[in-house]
C-alpha cells in the first residue's frame, strides 16, 4: 500500500508518519509525503519515501502526485480556524478550494478508487448545542474554517457515492495536549494548563473550572488516521463524515488528573486569570458529543485525561520536573 | 426596493414576478430579470423591468447586474436533480459554482449588504430518516443536486454571518401540482395523478397508495419567497437554510381530495402500473417535516390537498371537465 500524505509536516502528519514507520499498516510499501514546507528526513525508513513541497493552493500541484495511483490518500493539510477567519480567500482557497481540487484530481484519474482519509473538524458544528450532540446533528458552523471543513465533507460523501473514491471524513476533536509552544488558538489554553505545568512553567487559565470540553490525545488522532487507512468501509453507508470519538472533561477535571499525576505543586503554577473574549468563544463550542457510530466502526480514544496526560509524558520522552 | 431575480423564467419564477405585479411588495420599484432563456413580456407592468439572458454557469455574467446594487436578490436558477446526476460538470457549474459567484460578486460590491433568498430544497436530506424530520436533523443527500444545494447554504450562512450579505435559504418541499405537461423527474407522478384526470386525461401511478411525501403548491412557494424577501431576519440568527413548512400526505389521500373535488370519474382515470425503478428512487424520500421553525417565523403553507387542488384550478384558469 502506497500512501500520499497531504499536510505531512505537521504536528499530527509528523506522528502519523512516524507511526507508520514504527509499525507499518499491512502492505504498507511507500510514502509520498507532501506539505508547504519541508518535513523531517526520515533516514532509517525501510521503505522508500519521496517529499513533495508546494502550495496546495497552486493550480495542479496535485496530479502529478495522483498520477502514481497511491493505494490511499489522507489529506490533512489546512489553514487554522483563526487565519481562515481573518484572512477570508486564503481560507477557501486553502481549506476548500484545494480539497476540490485534490478530489477532482481523483475523479479524473480512470479507473482509480482510492481510500481517501480526510481530517474535518467538530467546528462543523455551531452552538447552541444540546447537552450531548447527537450522530444526526445538523450543519451549523459558526466560522469559515468549519463551512470549508463542512462543504469538503459534502464532496467526499458526494464524490464516494458516485464511486471516484472510497472517503472517509474525520471530524477531530480538539486535540489535547499539543506538544511544543502555547500558540495563539482560542483553544491552546486546554494544553497550556497540562503541558507547562508538567514542565515546572506557569500556565494561564482565561476560562472558568467549569468549562466543558471535547478531547483527544495525539496519540489518539493518528490512532483514527491508522484505523481509517485499513478499515472495511462497506458498513459505514454513505454518511462518510464520522464524529471521531473523544473525552468529554471539564476543566477541573483536566487539573484534578493533573494533581494525580503531578502533584499539588503542579497545580499550583495554574494562574487564573479571566478573558472575556476567550470565554465568549469558548461558549459556542460543543461540550459532549455522541460518539457511538465512530465507536461501532471501530474507532477508540482516550479513556481519561489521567491517561492522556500519561501518554504524553511518554509519546515526548518527558519526565517530571 | 429593486428586485434582481435570477431564473426568472421558470416555472415558479414566472409566477412570482407576476404576483409582484400584481400585488406588490411594499416599496417595489423595480425588477431584473434574468435567466438562460428569455421568459415572458409583462407589458403592463406599472414599474421598470429590465431582462438579461445569459448563461449562469459563465464568468462575470452576475458582476454587471450587481454593480447596479439591487435591494435585493432572487436566486432561483438551477439544472434539476436528474441532469445534475447525469451531468457531474454541469451539475456543479451551475448548482454550485455560479451560486459562489454570485454570492462572490455581491460580497466584493463595497458597503452593500441585500436581502439574498436562495432556493434550496428537501434534496439536501437523504435516507434512513426517522417518522418526522426534526429541524436540526442532519445534512445527507444522496444526490450531486442535494450536494450541491447544501453546500451553497453553508455559503449563505457564512456569507450572511460575516456581514456581505443578508441571506436565507428555502428548503422547497416536491411542487405540486405542477402545471404544464409531464416531465421525466421520478417526482412528475405526484402532480400528474391530480392535474391530469383533472383535465380529463389518464395519468400513470408507479408506486404505492401509501407512499407519503412532503408537498407544497406553486402559491405557497410563492408565498415563501414574498416572505423572505420582507421579512425581519434578526429572529432567523446565524441558521439561514429554513426547511420550508408543507403538508404531509400519501398518494392514497391526494387521490381522496381529488375525488372530493372531481368525483369517481376523474379517480378513475388514473391507472395503476408499478415501477421498481420509481418506487426505489421514492422510497429515500422525505416523508415529513417538522417546520416549526419555519411556522414561527412567518412561513405558512397549504391546509389540505383539496385546498392545493382548488388553488390549482383557480391559478390556472381551469375548469372542471
Amino acid at each position: 500500500m502506497k500512501v500520499l500524505l497531504i499536510g505531512a509536516a505537521g504536528m499530527i502528519g509528523r506522528k502519523f508518519v512516524q507511526s507508520l514507520l514504527d509499525n507499518p499498516v499491512p502492505g504498507l510499501s511507500g510514502l509520498m509525503l507532501a506539505d508547504a514546507v519541508p518535513g523531517p528526513d526520515y533516514p532509517d525508513a525501510n521503505i522508500p519515501i519521496t517529499s513533495h513541497t508546494f502550495n496546495i493552493a497552486d493550480e495542479g500541484v496535485f496530479e502529478p502526485l495522483i498520477a502514481e495511483r497511491p493505494d490511499a490518500v489522507v489529506h490533512l493539510a489546512a489553514i487554522v480556524s483563526g487565519e481562515a477567519e481573518t484572512d477570508f480567500d486564503k481560507g477557501y482557497a486553502v481549506n476548500f478550494d484545494a480539497t476540490r481540487n485534490l478530489f477532482d484530481a481523483i475523479r479524473l484519474q480512470e479507473g482509480y478508487t482510492p481510500r481517501v482519509v480526510s481530517a474535518s473538524s467538530i467546528a462543523v458544528f455551531g452552538a447552541p448545542f444540546p447537552d450531548t450532540i447527537p450522530g444526526d446533528f445538523h450543519l451549523t458552523p459558526l466560522t469559515s474554517y468549519g463551512t470549508q471543513k463542512a462543504m469538503g465533507e459534502l464532496l467526499l460523501c458526494d464524490y464516494t457515492r458516485r464511486g471516484f473514491m472510497d472517503g472517509v471524513a474525520l471530524r477531530l476533536p480538539t486535540i489535547c495536549i499539543r506538544p511544543g509552544k502555547a500558540n495563539l488558538a482560542a483553544s491552546s489554553f486546554f494544553s497550556n494548563i497540562l503541558r507547562e505545568p508538567l514542565a515546572g512553567q506557569e500556565a494561564v487559565l482565561p476560562v472558568d473550572d467549569s468549562v466543558r470540553h471535547w478531547h483527544a490525545s495525539p496519540r489518539s488522532a493518528v490512532g483514527f488516521l491508522r484505523h481509517a487507512l485499513t478499515m472495511d468501509t462497506t458498513p459505514i453507508g454513505p454518511r462518510r463524515a464520522l464524529t471521531m470519538p473523544g473525552l468529554s472533561a471539564t476543566v477541573a477535571e483536566q487539573i484534578e488528573a493533573l494533581r494525580e499525576v503531578a502533584g499539588d505543586r503542579a497545580v499550583a503554577l495554574i494562574r487564573r486569570e479571566p478573558d472575556p473574549f476567550i470565554e465568549k468563544i469558548v461558549s459556542g463550542w460543543a461540550t459532549r458529543f455522541d460518539d457511538s457510530r465512530a465507536r461501532s466502526l471501530g474507532f477508540t480514544s482516550d479513556a481519561s485525561f489521567r491517561e492522556i496526560i500519561e501518554n504524553h509524558l511518554e509519546d515526548e520522552g518527558l519526565e517530571l520536573v
